[in-house]
């Protein structure tokens, strides 16, 4: 795994300059002998990758039901380990990630929290992620800044001994292993009826600050024929960015406030947390948009086969009465995150053949 | 372990008619298969389980001591996972679980502390223990409100994949395991002398309060000709239910003051914490009731074979001399809690079996 | 392990007796059957326990590049049980340690920050180790108070199973572990030039506060002929004592404020975090002492072979260009000292014949 120094210090450049790239043109950085090194971006996954990470976590799961199966599994990377390292809270994401770890025998240190006891004595960030590497196979970073993990992962690739860095949420925008969750429910759930390709696909809530739909969006690309029903209030309308990469790439969609008339006539309802300014106690009934929600008698007004997802948590958009409903998929998706993550995880450490040869 | 969706939701009453149902009557939702799935009170204990669980724990005690049967034991649960879910701190019960999921090489998640993020986002609390649910097979929950590990049994059962609850410690009055490591304590130490059938045992200090004293003197009613005597001040005296509890099965009880005059006649003296209205800092002398204290030269005043029982954290309660008597046993006490909660994770997982058969 | 009891009362002395004997006299007091049972002083390594952590670091280094190395080291200890107890926050230290445990299997609790919840309760800090020693076969430990680690091995080798306590940093000046890793990498630094034996060693920077430089000039006792340049402003010189102990063993020093002159004769420098009394801020640029500083272009002032150490983390004393250059080893200092750590572990299990018997 070591590569030429002198080579590196000339191939990358500054971070700034680095960080101003089209992220297109960037992707190379993060690949290593034709293989994802780090995980940054929701574009660095095409349709073999897609598809790929989807296999895999279908043979992931089904071996994790059998003892030996699960043994199996917890072999693979006994003699690796991982940082989880969370400086912005995400009970959820933190412990799917541990739980990837665990499945397939990794050891695990965390952070969790705002600072650690070396930031407090000044070290940089920088040295902060470097030291971590030292330790360490593999580095999960949750973090408030955006770009930090692409930053983290930008550093390491220059150091003699580069780890992988996985992006579990950093900024407003990149949270690349919810986008994979998302598209291996959908894929999940159609497995019968021909997949992701050709669905009507509705988003509703908040999808002008929603980072889950705005990055299935853009994953769309990836679909043949899929169709967008974007229904948000006025107010959390789906930005332009989203629309005109969707306009470039002919995926068809449309925006609506009313949310019944929609229902009938999608194979997924996509929900999303959406609240007035994100305020903790709205103060009356309109601040939670209740036009918004999906309620129990909803689940007569869609198809059959029309699953209900959500990244949660959830507050008011989905009546717990709808959890019984076997088209309510939020908690198989919630475990689906897991799924993929240890795909991603085994993938990452080259361990994906080994689980496929107990497939042929 | 799936069992059918409609059944289920008709068999289940709602919350707040299941909560006040007599709690013998609901030992059967946390059954499954004729065994206990859910731990959540001490009286689901019968006379045979706790017999079992001594039993379970002496073996696990016995190959723990060489490495080829902690081996052994650490290979049974490698391939399953659980979450410690410590909303209230407690250091001592936490670690003697993590360590008993060590032990059997189970991987253990955990949250220490009063909010997840998930919760600050505005998750409700069944929505977060059913979070844990998808990604672990076992959860250990401590809280400080009453019920709540029952609610989260209650809730999860109801679901398609339910995984064991343990509680561990909720509201004033259930910590069941603390009594099953009360019980292996005594049963251990009288191992030579008949066990715990006929025995005298003291409870010294604040038993209005103390969730120890009152869960032993429940489970009391599964042993034989046992004899208790309550030695507290006034002000803390055991409180009426238990007392009405012992008339019904007819368990013998004394109520005294004086200490002193208990000491030689008991084959156990189960000290507690007291102090008034659990001050931090007791102003005087008398706060912390030096009457209801064991000290060095009582132990001339106690039978060889007395033992002395505490369930810690200790303040004034025992003289730290007194540690090194070999009848002081809290700290075999507090490690037996290890081997115990070792034994019923082993057992909620079927592999007590596997154990049992090593010494065929 | 079970040694007699009524011996061990009469042979410890009380804590306060104990604590003011001369190191040099206690040092059997954490020793049992030849070997060093409890890790508390830099003072405990003589001159072959160094030579052998160093062999058995390598060994343990090597085998780590392999799965079947790997795999072989992580079985070593997976039925022993680590509980890393740090008061004093030290994610480095802690990482460090944390992954030390996982390269040999052992399954690690952790406690870190201020308080436990059983301190909260009124529990004593003996009573809180004697707790953890109930769960675990060793407690690493860092503690803000001086003497802390020994105290609680001296209260553990007293009790019936007494664990081993290796001391993580307890007070300004012992942190054995630290010394360890700085002598590690300077024989490994100079494997190929003799070893540390006959270097010139130049230490820069707060060397009255250091705890690093001092623990490091104790342990030149058991080199041959090295020659200590201690560079410091007038404010943070080397205090007597350490002098004193040179004097007396012999070690030549030489004392300057004149960086650059040393910079070409020396084999080693070792940085260290200057600052006015640590302000956390430096208000300006004469806080941070720039003539401390090891900067880019002081590369070309040093030998080709001499090495760039610091204790990490660094504020300003190094560039980050520096880190570039071969000679820049601190990095591999830090990784240095997991290895170490996990050798030290190995050792105190009495594992380390098993790696040996690896490489005959």
């Amino acid at each position: 795994m070591k590569y030429e120094k002198e080579e590196t210090i000339q191939t990358y450049p500054g971070w700034d300059d680095f960080y101003n790239i089209e992220v297109s043109d960037k992707l190379d950085f993060f690949s290593r002998n034709e293989r994802l090194f780090d995980i940054i971006f929701a574009q660095q996954f095409d349709r073999t990758f897609l598809n790929f990470m989807c296999k895999l976590s279908n043979q992931i799961r089904l071996l994790a039901k059998t003892k030996m199966g699960a043994n199996k599994l917890s072999g693979l990377l006994s003699h690796k380990r991982a940082m989880l390292y969370f400086v912005q809270p995400s009970t959820r994401t933190f412990i799917s990630f541990l739980n990837a770890c665990h499945i397939l025998g990794m050891k695990a240190s965390e952070i969790r929290g705002t600072t650690t006891s070396s930031e407090v004595k000044g070290e940089s960030p920088e040295d902060t992620i470097r030291t971590f590497s030292t330790y360490v196979d593999l580095i999960v970073i949750r973090h408030p800044e955006e770009g930090f993990a692409e930053k983290a992962a930008w550093v390491l690739n220059q150091t003699e001994q580069p780890v992988s860095v996985i992006n579990g949420g950093s900024g407003p925008d990149q949270h690349p292993t919810q986008a994979l969750l998302d598209i291996y429910t959908l894929e999940r759930s159609f497995e019968h009826i021909g997949g992701l390709d050709g669905k009507n696909i509705a988003m509703v809530g908040d999808l002008k600050r929603g980072r889950t739909v705005r990055s299935l969006s853009y994953l769309m690309r990836n679909y043949k024929d899929v169709t967008l029903y974007y229904i948000a209030p006025e107010v959390f309308r789906m930005k332009d960015d989203i629309k005109n990469f969707l306009k470039k790439h002919d995926i068809k969609f449309f925006e609506t406030e009313d949310f019944p008339s929609v229902m009938p006539i999608v194979d997924a309802i996509y929900m999303t947390r959406i609240q007035k300014e994100y305020s903790e106690t709205p103060s009356n009934v309109t601040d939670i948009y209740p036009d918004f929600h999906f309620r129990k008698e909803d689940l007569s007004n869609i198809q059959s086969h029309c699953i209900i997802m959500h990244p949660l948590p959830r507050r008011y958009e989905i009546d717990v009465e709808v959890d019984k409903d076997p088209r309510a998929v939020y908690w198989r998706q919630e475990r689906n995150g897991m799924w993929i993550r240890t795909a991603l995880i085994a993938y990452l450490f080259g361990v994906d053949k080994n689980i496929a040869s107990e497939f042929n």
